[in-house]
């Protein structure tokens, strides 16, 4: 820590929302669901930036009270009317067809169709999002409009897809660190063209691996990318044990978008990378939200199940489920922005920061200020009214730094941002002011 | 608990309001105090529905810091001008005579009388009530403007009543249950014709003891009508010991109004029975008001005395002393209502459900989610928007149900109704996700 | 405390604020600093009021991180144009010289001079007050209107100081109580003209020493007039062992004007001087405003320093730095006045007051209340609206004097000044119904 670029500052490279952005848009068109080959072949994307290690875990395996489902793949869907024109098609948007729907190829009366199609009356213009993982159905999905523009006639409808035996894919990348304690960053790719949720997540994780593997840092850190819910059990169920490993895990999504950020504590709602998240947000200049735990949203329900309990929370720009673009078409790529991008990548990369930086020291001096004036660490005029705040984060540091209070402590008190007072705690170890009493230490809080 | 209606449900039959009301107009004629007959013809009304255990201390016994009180007995009083028009008369309204007035028999002047007159200045149109308990005195209360338009000439004046050795009267009605541990519900019976301070309570507690006869209970339920303070004093140094079987308890006065619902916590402030009402007003519909213990207010005052520190608390409508009615002959029949009755019996209720129900369980499928869907727990479409809500209550009881956690943690938790989460349990029991850990455990809070 | 006037009672004799207005008046026109002749002054005129115990201490001295500078004074200080026409001069004002300017006596350019010269842009008709105690400089300060009105030619600047070795003096005076806890009252001496900051402060002590030095207490209280920053590190480090005696105490400056109150809490945040000061200042009639502990401030950055972390709080009226007169000319006699001090006074005595006479006592009617009415303790006549309030106080000491609660315990509860608990509790104890269980004790809290 002696003046060099810290883990956090080192991960933030010219503007990776570029970057990230360029391959959510790479992401963008594959035809994902929870198996099959969209999965796969974004597996293989992510893997031409990152040494993904990919797993294959076949169809039937038992994962807790869950089996493995059969693979889905879809090689074509559309609606025809009567004189053959495509009502929808797969190529259209990949949104058109319910996920996991079960082949068919037949002709059925508007009626029927009607049975057979999800719409958003309310966003008439948009074709909703729709999947139907354990339930045996088939579906279309369209905008309101376009639905009641049809004629009652009879249509053709086809579905040409394989429900089979096969295997869920899920991919690993570990970046060891001089501990084995782990954070874990998690993103699900189970979502087909939703730039939002998720290729924002997927891409902004697989930007940090990337630029990660070129730092050393103390912690391991271990990116999951995986299939939500049933994609996070197989991964639970197949390392039951090595779990205990993670110290501080966030679940990555929605994370494009101008709103937020949002952060969902773990269901410990103490755990340390719950205070770092809620401190972060609080000074990252925009409004931010913090909730508490709930058991509902992504995979943290999975991470934080009674058994598990991990601490694990959710970052999120805007909040799922507030927003009317959420799992509709209009979660494009136009939804988000290398901007939005570069700002959760920054704030994910401050809280590694913290992960890394904390720890406690204590105040050579500790009976009454060191005098800090003769030092020039201090406004050598006195009596200035704006000395106070110039100097508030060296007085804060000397006067909690008693081996109690780590740095995150001491930001927290002092309100203020965790880098001016882990640099000013630097600053003052370099004049031999502090000494260093653990670092990576949970403090007193 | 397997499907059949619960404890609190079986308790609300009909109509309660209607039941309570009835009986709450035949207590308010009669004149009651802490002592004598119409103490006693209140205990008689009560008995003609519950088997109520009456009970006689004689004048002189102590009890604690007090002594049992002369029995104190009115037949009639009046004011008459010198013409012999009665300007006011017990008959009337028994308000119009101080409660325990010493008797008399006199003529005497305007300015003699006003000396032992009692009126509300502010409320001209109003009879106060007034009680001198502890101090030799009589006393007629009037409306204000009736004072005021008194000729100044001389007045007979009567007050025929018998201060004398007799007993105090109280009665009791113990619903035994599985377990010795007791819930007490108590109301004072010495208020004359006050309908809603407490025909209101009486009638209601009344109406309960006459249905939990008829219903299995895990918790005994004591049932106390007795004079307000003295009695409860009574009834405390003779039970000392058996007192401390109390595991919940509530005072309920000022039941027929419309106004809070209010609650007043017991002097421990934490008791489950706090937390109870707490959260069940807060789900009520209404805008509940909840009061931290205060030393001011009715039996809970001695419940509540540092020697004996019971988990009882106060539950009414609106808070006494904070309506222009308390008091006065205002708080009559049209002051209170049966709907008002029965929405305050049914958040009795719905606190004894929760005292009989609230119960630790585990979930059997602790890690990861278990898979609802199969089970047809869940909707089966995921990615509507709606999903969320209907099954959050599902979700919450699963995640929480970790051992340490009751239902009635959870329910605060996930700020959701004690019948949702109860209900949602049992659901889960009967799909063998639940096990049981302990039932009417208090919970990790 | 059988009746007689308490401790807080007999230290407000007539209209302190007087007395103490007086008194600052006087130390007013003194030229100050952290050393020498001014100081010296200062506490010549306290010892004329109280027996106090002046030390020197050698320029050289090691103090902790600290070395006692050499001794500052000044003779006479000028700026004349180049007809002889003096501008400024010390005689006018002793903040027209940064204090601990090293010696100078040259003819120099405008431009020159302006590198010396410190002004208040935003407040052009005020000299500000500038020290430059640890970097050798030399400085005068003006009114900015005045910098202005300068015409560009040469002038000639004296400032006949020395700057030799010598000695830091500060005084201090003990009252020695019954115990040998300590209270520590403690205000800076190094201020020059600055009426508030912190002529107040000093003046208020002295008065209170001087009444104190009549009155029989516990505690022992010491005031200490030392010079700030410097002055109590200087003491700290002389008395490093014995200030393990100090269980409460009050840095006490800018006490004159009529803003505020102000109390910052020591650095543990809930020692009792921090809850018997926030309790106070919320019944005093006025806003207050209580601050969370910061480690800028007065000498409570010493006390509060980690090594210490003695329970050390700042009173103040207006908020140090918060207000326009602060650190400028306009700190003058104008700004304080005789009720201000008068009411500072009082808030401290009221203080001392609880910690004389806090206590734990144990209410030996436990079991329901007393009987009140027969020891003519409670409003004869019941149901009276308004007997409520005039009770409360009585009902809460009785509820919660459980042996565990203090005084002050209560007073917090009930939301009730301390005085009125604390003669409550007199009245109680003189009709037997409290026993004493332990004065002076914490309580729960």
């Amino acid at each position: 820590m002696n003046g060099q670029p810290t883990v956090g500052e080192r991960l933030v490279i010219g503007n990776p929302g570029e970057d990230i952005f360029a391959f959510a848009a790479e992401l963008y068109p594959i035809c994902r669901s929870i198996t099959g080959h969209g999965v796969r072949k974004t597996l293989r994307a992510i893997r031409s930036h990152v040494d993904l290690e990919v797993h294959e875990v076949p169809t039937g395996t038992e994962v807790f009270d869950w089996v493995v489902p059969r693979e889905w793949n879809v090689r074509d869907a559309y609606i025809r009317d009567q004189r053959g024109r495509e009502i929808v098609n797969l190529a259209g948007s990949n949104l058109h067809v319910m996920s996991y729907s079960v082949p068919v190829h037949r002709w059925i009366s508007l009626a029927e169709l009607k049975q057979h199609v999800y719409t958003l009356p309310d966003q008439p213009d948009l074709i909703p999002y729709r999947t139907s993982y354990y339930a045996e159905n088939w579906a279309f999905c369209m905008p309101h409009r376009l639905l009641e523009s049809l004629a009652d006639e009879r249509y053709e409808v086809l579905i040409d897809a394989d429900l089979s035996d096969g295997s869920l894919s899920y991919g690993e990348y570990l970046h060891k660190g001089e501990s084995e304690d782990e954070f874990l960053l998690s993103a699900h790719i189970c979502h087909p063209s939703l730039a939002n949720d998720n290729c924002s997540g997927v891409a902004l994780l697989t930007h940090l691996a990337k630029r990660m593997a070129e730092v050393k840092t103390r912690y391991s850190y271990r990116f999951l990318f995986a299939p939500g819910t049933i994609g996070a059990i197989t991964w639970l169920a197949r390392n039951e044990e090595s779990v205990k490993r993670i110290k501080h895990g966030l679940v990555v999504s929605m994370v494009g978008d101008g709103g937020g950020p949002t952060y969902k504590k773990s269901r410990r709602g103490d755990a340390k990378i719950d205070r770092i998240l809620a401190h972060g947000l609080r000074h990252c200049g925009l409004k931010p939200t913090i909730l508490d735990f709930s058991p509902y949203g992504y995979d943290e329900r999975q991470y934080c199940s009674p058994g598990f309990n991990l601490p694990v929370g959710l970052f999120q720009r805007s909040q799922f489920g507030q927003i009317p673009e959420y799992h509709t078409s209009a979660d494009n790529l136009e939804f988000i922005a290398p901007d939005h991008l570069a700002l959760s990548y920054r704030l994910i990369a401050e809280a590694i920061d913290v992960v890394e930086n904390d720890g406690i020291y204590r105040n050579v001096v500790a009976r009454c200020e060191p005098q800090l004036g003769r030092r020039g660490l201090y406004g050598a005029i006195g009596g200035d009214k704006g000395t106070a705040d110039a100097n508030m984060a060296m007085l804060w540091v000397l006067n909690l730094s008693d081996g109690r209070h780590s740095l995150l402590d001491i930001a927290e008190r002092a309100d203020l941002p965790f880098s001016l007072v882990r640099r000013t705690a630097q600053i003052l170890r370099d004049h031999g002011l502090l000494s260093v009493c653990d670092i990576g230490a949970e403090g007193a809080r």
